[in-house]
């Protein structure tokens, strides 16, 4: 059975098992008989200016599919370009669906996150009252896991595996001297607080875990924040802190804006510097208490950490991918693929496509009541809900000592 | 046959495999016959405090064994302490052999870097002139990789392929907007620059590697750092480079002193700063050629990502501590066990037990002719040098998720 072309292209930040959609969209496609499978080159901006290749060209064998899985990063590129309002510009979709009605396009996947999303809608929409028969369809990918009307996003187990697996290292690392200090670790996430509240995963039989936990999603008060630190100081030593870099005063200022807006602080070339919000708590701490604190940045390696994924992730991730396909072919458009929850324990997650008008745009928050209610640990809920998302492991494709990735990229 | 009562401390900054020695120590001593194997709780600064464990009391089976070599950071905790000298303090000593005696202690273990063989050197010596039959051996560890007459030290091998394989995830992450942008990736070394050199092996068929390598081997020139920023900016986009945190101007000056020094920066609280390396230039390159610019810390996560150790590293830094409890059984005292490379092509190394008095508070940096003359980037021979030493991996053991660690730390 022949569908006609395909093209896919990734959109917004990375992640480590983002290639791994892609993998699924172009595997199944492939083996549903897709004639022409095109990849666009840095998304629907990068397509704008004519950058698509024929992915078949780039995937050739099963080597190539399972090294595209274990390869982070968006192996097509990526943007970050909204489009904009059809009736502000017409244009750019009348050249947009001129471009792909030329390249004979039938079936379109957009693998991203909230922004991504939008470009689906707005597409889809475009196509409806354009009278095209392209469908078009999401593919959820973001570690930030905020996509709405989904029980979870492929790349979160990821990026919380990697997180809890650190963290478990560093606490190690950090109570090893028999001195005073202070930890606080700064992870992703400017308004929803799930990366960070998966610091808690690493509490166990052979670890403490993160003594508080701070996410975006409940106001941070300074005065609490250190009353808190000195009652731990009477009862241990190293003391570890997870923080989201999203943490908001009651004023609605971030933390670390606190660096620059109150204070005037200046950067060697007399710029207002915008400092991490660990580091800035890490001074605070440090000339409140007069002891030795630590700030450490996870920084980007949450989410291109592919040499430690999560096997359930890296699969949804796949299927994610693989259902679109299949529920494109079927003629479905304007929907994004979801995840619902069938049980916990044994996991066991089903898929869906979903219409994308209830999900674009729309940013899902870790719900309050999974929060303690002094706002500096998360619940068990949580824990029963995160930990399925992490379970077992993709072992990379070691070559020579490192692992491999799929490396002609176009 | 019985050897008397053993004991083991750790000390200096943790590694990866540093409780891989331990390891050996302890199974050796046992399978060897030692009677009591007791364990300093926190280096010889702990001991000084009473403060030891019988470690047969923690390490009970097997699979405590394996679960130990798979622990990072120092399983009995560390300390930082230089022991004085004889002529200055006395006492000391004759506290810590009285101790020692009163534990009937017949050999003496020490896991650490260049300060930890200090402290073997002293007791070896004041063993000696003071008639004891104590045997003081050093087992190396570092991630540093700077401890002089051994081919390498453990731990080194574990950081550079963890760093190698973040070098390559980085890499893939960072190229995947059409846009300009330059990362400068910060890497542990204050004044070699052993592990920022391991950048390069992220180079290969599938990953170009950082464009520019930066040592503290070689002084630092921010006039020709910005020139080759320009000249790389006429042919990519995307830039990465490796600075070690310790490189230095032709002044003397760690180049992270330029924030603090010349232009009086202060934190939020007035006090001046001592930022990164990698904040500081990613500063001075967004200033100079106005594109965007991200500093990544590797952070303490080199020294304890056991999730992603070198099975060549973690086994010799068990046979190092078997070794080590070998050659004192044998009757060897004041030495520390060292690597001989015989071959590179297979890679094949012996152990012996080397003169502490070569060997302590000496520092090995890289050879310059292992640095490119123009000082931005390493040799092949630094290529060839290291990459047996990331060879092969040990896998965690994973439970429900996450890698496992022994949990009964004393």
């Amino acid at each position: 059975m022949k569908h006609g072309n395909v093209i896919v292209g990734q959109s917004g930040g990375p992640t480590s098992v983002i290639n791994s959609s892609l993998a699924g969209v172009f595997k199944t496609a492939r083996d549903r008989g897709a004639n022409k499978i095109y990849g666009m080159v840095n998304g629907i901006q990068g397509f704008l200016d004519k950058k698509y290749v024929d992915l078949s060209e780039h995937i050739q064998t099963d080597l190539h599919i399972e090294l595209l899985k274990r390869t982070p990063s968006s192996y097509l590129g990526s943007c970050r370009f909204k489009l904009p309002d059809v009736t502000d510009n017409e244009e750019i979709y009348i050249k947009i669906f001129k471009m792909l009605d030329e390249l004979e396009i039938k079936h379109f996947f957009y693998i991203g996150g909230n922004d991504s999303m939008d470009t689906i809608q707005k597409l889809s929409y475009y196509g409806k009252i354009s009278g095209s028969q392209i469908c078009f369809m999401g593919v959820p990918k973001t570690i930030d896991n905020d996509l709405a009307e989904t029980d979870h996003t492929p790349g979160y187990g990821s990026a919380a595996k990697f997180i809890g697996t650190v963290m478990k290292e560093i606490i190690q690392d950090a109570t090893v001297y028999d001195r005073e200090n202070i930890h606080i670790v700064e992870i992703m996430g400017r308004n929803a607080g799930w990366l960070t509240a998966a610091s808690v995963l690493s509490k166990g039989e052979d670890c403490g875990g993160p003594d508080l936990i701070y996410l975006p999603e409940k106001t941070f008060d300074t005065d609490d924040f250190l009353t808190r630190i000195s009652e731990l100081r009477k009862e241990k030593q190293s003391i570890i802190i997870a923080v989201s870099e999203g943490i908001k005063l009651k004023n609605g200022k971030y933390v670390c804006e606190l660096i620059s807006k109150q204070t005037q602080a200046k950067d060697c070339f007399g710029h207002a510097t915008l400092g991490g919000t660990a580091q800035f708590l890490s001074t605070l701490v440090t000339r409140e208490f007069g002891c030795k604190s630590k700030a450490i940045e996870l920084n980007i390696l949450q989410r291109c950490s592919s040499h430690m994924v999560s096997r359930v992730d890296i699969t949804e991730a796949f299927v994610a991918g693989g259902h679109a396909v299949e529920a494109s072919f079927r003629g479905e458009t304007g929907k994004m693929i979801i995840f619902n929850r069938i049980t916990n324990n044994p996991y066991q997650c089903t898929t869906e496509p979903f219409d994308i008008n209830k999900i674009a745009n729309i940013e899902k928050k870790v719900p309050l009541e999974w929060i303690t209610e002094n706002g500096t640990y998360v619940s068990p809920e949580f824990h029963a809900y995160a930990r399925p998302l992490i379970q077992a492991e993709l072992s990379p494709i070691m070559v020579d000592g490192l692992p491999s990735h799929l490396y002609n990229r176009p």
